[in-house]
C-alpha cells in the first residue's frame, strides 16, 4: 500500500496521462462513483475517476496504476447489487460508460461486437434493426452495460429458457493487469482452441482483466410467438406446486416469475392496479413456441395453474397486453424502494426446494423482525428476497444483515448457491467461503495470482 | 525428468499402491494405450497403465506420480482425434474406462451425475428412461466417454442448435495436480459463485485436473418432432449457397450436415446405396420444432434447397426413414478408412466462408496431390476435411501433412479457428500458436503453472 503523499503524487501524474475532461476528482463525483447499487457493502471514495473512451485509455490507466501501486476498480453503469464496483482506499475507478458504441452487427454469422459501455437495451434495439436478438435480460437492462453484464455473468428473466450472459459471450477484448491488451475467444459458431479464458473472464468481476469489448452471439429475432399466462395463488406453497408441475411436465417457459404477497401489496398500494382481493402469490409465465404447439403449451400451463389452486388465470398474446400483465413484476423493485432501503438477496436453490426456501424466508421474517418481499425467477429456483428497513433505523439495518446471513445459510443447507446471478462482489464473500471451501478458494487465488500477480485489478472482490 | 532406473523403481512402487488387476505393463497393453485415434501425432509406450475404479484411485495415481516425478496422461475411451491422450516417455496412462456408472438422474432438476467413463450413448439411453435428453452428440457417441467429451469440450451434429458439451456441464469432480479432490460447479439451474472453474476445466484436455465425475444438465426428451430434409447439389458452391440462405432466413436447424462428392462415392462404392447419378454434394438437414410450425420450417428448407439447385430433395418424419437418410453421414468415416489411413482435420470458419474454404481445400488437393474428402457440420461452419493416404505410402503421408498445414493456414486466413471441436492435443499445437499469439499463450502457461506447478498432468498438450 502506498502512503498518502505517494497517492497524491500519483493522482498528479494521472493528469499527465489524460486530459482534464477524462478525470474526476471533485468530492461529488468521487462519492457518486464510490459504490454501485450495493450501498450496504463497504466503500470509500476513490483517489480519482477516469472516464475511459477507448481500450487504449483503459490500458493506460492500468499501466499507470501498476507503476504507482494504485488499484483499479472497473465500473460499467454502477448497477451491480453485490459491491463489485465499490471503491476502497488507494483505488482509482475506471468507468467505461463513455465506450458506448456498437462496433459491428454481423447478420451472416449472427454476432455483434460492442464496446463495454453499451447499455443492454441499446444493444438489443440496435441488433433488432438487423432482425437479430440478444436474449440476456437482467432486470437492469435499461440501465446496465454489456461490459458489466459480462463481468458479473448477469442473468435475467428469460434465462430459464435462453441461458445467461456467459452463454452468449463468444469473445472479449481485455486489458490485462500489466496493461497489455488481448483478444480472447472467437467469432465462429464453434471453437475449442485452448483454455476457455473467455468464460473465465466472464463473471470474474474485474479481478482478472478489464473487459473493454464484447463479441456476443445473437439469435434470429423472428420465430417466436409470445404468450403470457398469469395466475394468482392462495399461498406460496400452491404457487410452488405449480412451478414444480411445469418443470415435471417438461415445459420450459421463456419466463416463470413469482411475486409474493408483500410485493403485490406494495405495488398495489402505489399503483392501484386493482389486483384481485384475497390473493397471496402471483405467477407470471411466458411461452414462446410458435403456432399451435405454443398455444397447446400455454393451455397446459393454464391447466397446471388451475389444478394447483390458481385463480383469476389470464392469458394474453397481444404484446401490449403481455406488458400489462408483467407490469407488477417491473414495478416490484421501485415499489419496495418507496418503503425504505432495500437489501437485495440473490440465492438459487434446486427448483423443488423453492417452496421450502420461501417458507424458511417467512420464518426468518418473524425471527429477525424484518420485512422481506420476494421476487423470484421461479423457473430457475433463483430467489430475490428483498429485505426492507425503515429509513434511518439502524437497529432494523442490523437485523436485516442478520436475516441476510440466515437466508444464505438456509440456501446452502438446501443445496443452493449463494449467488444465482448478481455476483459475489463484497456482500457474498462470507457465503462463498462456506459454499466453495478452502481448496477451491485456493484455486481462485492461484488463478488470480497467475493473471494479476501485483493484485492491481479490483482486489478483495469476487472470492 | 527421472532416469530409467528411477522409473523402473517407480513402477515397482506402483504395485504397492494398486492390485495387479488394475495395472497393465505388458507390451501389448502399453502399445494399445499409448495413443488415441490420432496415430499421426507422436506417441511412446507409457511406463504403465492404471485402470482406475474410483475418484480415489485417480487421486492415488496422481499423488504417486507427483512423488516419483512421473507424468500422468488421463484417458477415456481413446477416441480423441488430436493426440490429447497420446503417451510420452516417462508417463503413466490412467484410464477411466472402468468408472462407467451413472450415479444419479434427477428428474426434478433435470440433471445427471455420471462417472467419467460412461459412454455418451449409454448416458443418453439411461436418462431417456426418465424422459430426459442429453443433447451433445459427437460422431463418436457410441464409443467415446463423457469424461473425454468434457475434457475436450466435444461438439457433435446437433450443436448447431443445442450447443456443445460445455453448455451442458454444470459441475465436475476433479483430481487436482497434487492429488486432492475438489467438487466444482453446481447442481442448481443458475449460479455465479466464483470463477467458472468448471468451464475452465472443460476443454482443458487433462492438463489442469483429471475429471472423474460430471454433472450434466438435461433437457426434456419430449417436445420435439423430428423431420429430415435432404438434397443433392451439383456443386459445393450450390450447397454452400443453400447453407447460407438457411442461416439468413433465421432458421436454426437441429442438424445441417454436408457430405462431398469424394465421400459420397466412397460410401456408395462400399454400400451401393443407389445414390442418384451426376450429383456432387449432399446436404442433410434436421428440423425439430413441434407441429405445424416445424412443418412450415421444413417446407422453407425444401424451397431453399430447390432454389439453390438442389435435386432429389426428400423429406422424412418417420424415425427409421430419417435414420436411412442420414446413413451416408454415419457411414462416411468408415467408408473412407477402407481406402487407407485417414488424417482428420477439424477447422471452423465463419459460415459465409464455407464455400471459399471448400474451394481452397479442393485447390490443396491438387497442389499437394492428396485425396481429401469432406464432411462438414455446415450449419456451424465446422469442416472435417479427411486426408486419405494409401497404406504404406510414406511419400503420400508427408504430402498429407503438408496439406494439413495448408488447410490450417487457409482457415486462419478466412477468420476461422484451428479446431472446432476435436481439441488441440498435439496435432494442432502449431496452428494454435498462430491463432492465439504469444501473450494469450502466456496466459495459458500462467494458468497451467498456477494449477499444476510441477507439470504432472498431461504436459505438452492443449497449448
Amino acid at each position: 500500500m502506498t502512503t498518502t503523499t505517494d497517492t497524491d503524487t500519483a493522482v498528479r501524474t494521472l493528469h499527465r496521462v489524460f486530459p482534464a475532461d477524462q478525470i474526476l476528482t471533485d468530492a461529488g463525483s468521487l462519492e457518486r462513483y464510490s459504490h454501485d447499487d450495493a450501498e450496504w457493502a463497504e466503500y470509500t471514495a476513490p483517489l480519482a475517476v477516469v472516464l475511459a473512451q477507448s481500450t487504449d485509455d483503459v490500458a493506460r490507466v492500468v499501466r499507470w496504476a501498476g507503476e504507482h501501486g494504485v488499484r483499479v476498480v472497473p465500473r460499467g453503469a454502477g448497477t451491480g447489487l453485490s459491491g463489485g464496483a465499490n471503491a476502497f482506499p488507494g483505488s482509482v475507478v475506471v468507468s467505461l460508460e463513455r465506450m458506448n458504441r456498437v462496433l459491428e452487427v454481423n447478420t451472416d454469422e449472427r454476432y455483434a461486437v460492442t464496446q463495454a459501455g453499451v447499455i443492454n437495451d441499446a444493444l438489443r434495439a440496435e441488433v433488432a434493426k438487423s432482425g437479430l436478438w440478444y436474449p440476456p435480460d437482467p432486470a437492469s437492462s435499461a440501465i446496465s452495460t454489456i461490459g458489466g453484464n459480462a463481468a458479473t455473468n448477469a442473468g435475467g428473466i428469460c434465462c430459464v429458457k435462453y441461458g445467461v450472459t456467459r452463454d452468449y459471450v463468444l469473445g472479449l477484448t481485455v486489458v490485462l493487469a500489466d496493461g497489455e491488451v488481448v483478444t480472447l475467444g472467437r467469432k465462429t459458431a464453434k471453437g475449442v482452441a485452448g483454455y476457455d479464458l473467455t468464460g473465465l473472464l466472464v463473471g470474474s468481476e474485474g479481478t482478472l482483466g478489464v473487459i473493454t469489448e464484447v463479441t456476443v452471439k445473437l439469435l434470429p429475432l423472428s420465430g417466436r410467438d409470445e404468450r403470457a399466462v398469469i395466475g394468482f395463488f392462495p399461498s406460496l406453497e400452491a404457487a410452488g406446486t405449480a412451478v414444480a408441475e411445469i418443470s415435471r411436465a417438461g415445459i420450459i417457459p421463456a419466463a416463470l416469475e413469482l411475486i409474493d404477497h408483500t410485493c403485490l401489496v406494495a405495488v398495489d398500494e402505489w399503483q392501484h392496479l386493482g389486483l384481485p382481493g384475497d390473493v397471496d402469490t402471483l405467477l407470471l409465465c411466458r411461452i414462446d413456441e410458435r403456432g399451435a404447439a405454443g398455444d397447446e403449451l400455454a393451455d397446459r400451463v393454464e391447466s397446471i395453474f388451475t389444478a394447483a389452486g390458481g385463480t383469476d388465470v389470464e392469458r394474453a398474446t397481444d404484446p401490449d397486453e403481455i406488458t400489462r400483465l408483467f407490469l407488477a413484476r417491473r414495478l416490484a423493485y421501485p415499489a419496495l424502494e418507496r418503503l425504505g432501503p432495500v437489501l437485495t438477496e440473490d440465492i438459487c436453490v434446486p427448483r423443488k426446494a423453492v417452496p421450502t426456501m420461501l417458507a424458511r424466508i417467512q420464518e426468518t421474517t418473524r425471527r429477525h423482525d424484518v420485512t422481506i418481499a420476494n421476487i423470484a425467477h421461479a423457473g430457475d429456483g433463483n430467489l430475490h428476497p428483498l429485505i426492507i428497513t425503515p429509513v434511518g433505523d439502524e437497529a432494523a439495518k442490523a437485523r436485516a444483515k442478520e436475516a441476510f446471513d440466515t437466508i444464505v445459510a438456509d440456501c446452502l443447507d438446501l443445496g443452493g448457491t449463494v449467488t444465482g446471478e448478481h455476483g459475489v462482489g463484497l456482500l457474498k464473500l462470507p457465503g462463498l467461503r462456506a459454499e466453495l471451501g478452502e481448496r477451491v478458494l485456493a484455486m481462485h487465488a492461484a488463478v488470480k495470482n497467475a493473471l494479476d500477480p501485483q493484485a492491481t485489478l479490483n482486489p478483495g472482490k469476487a472470492f
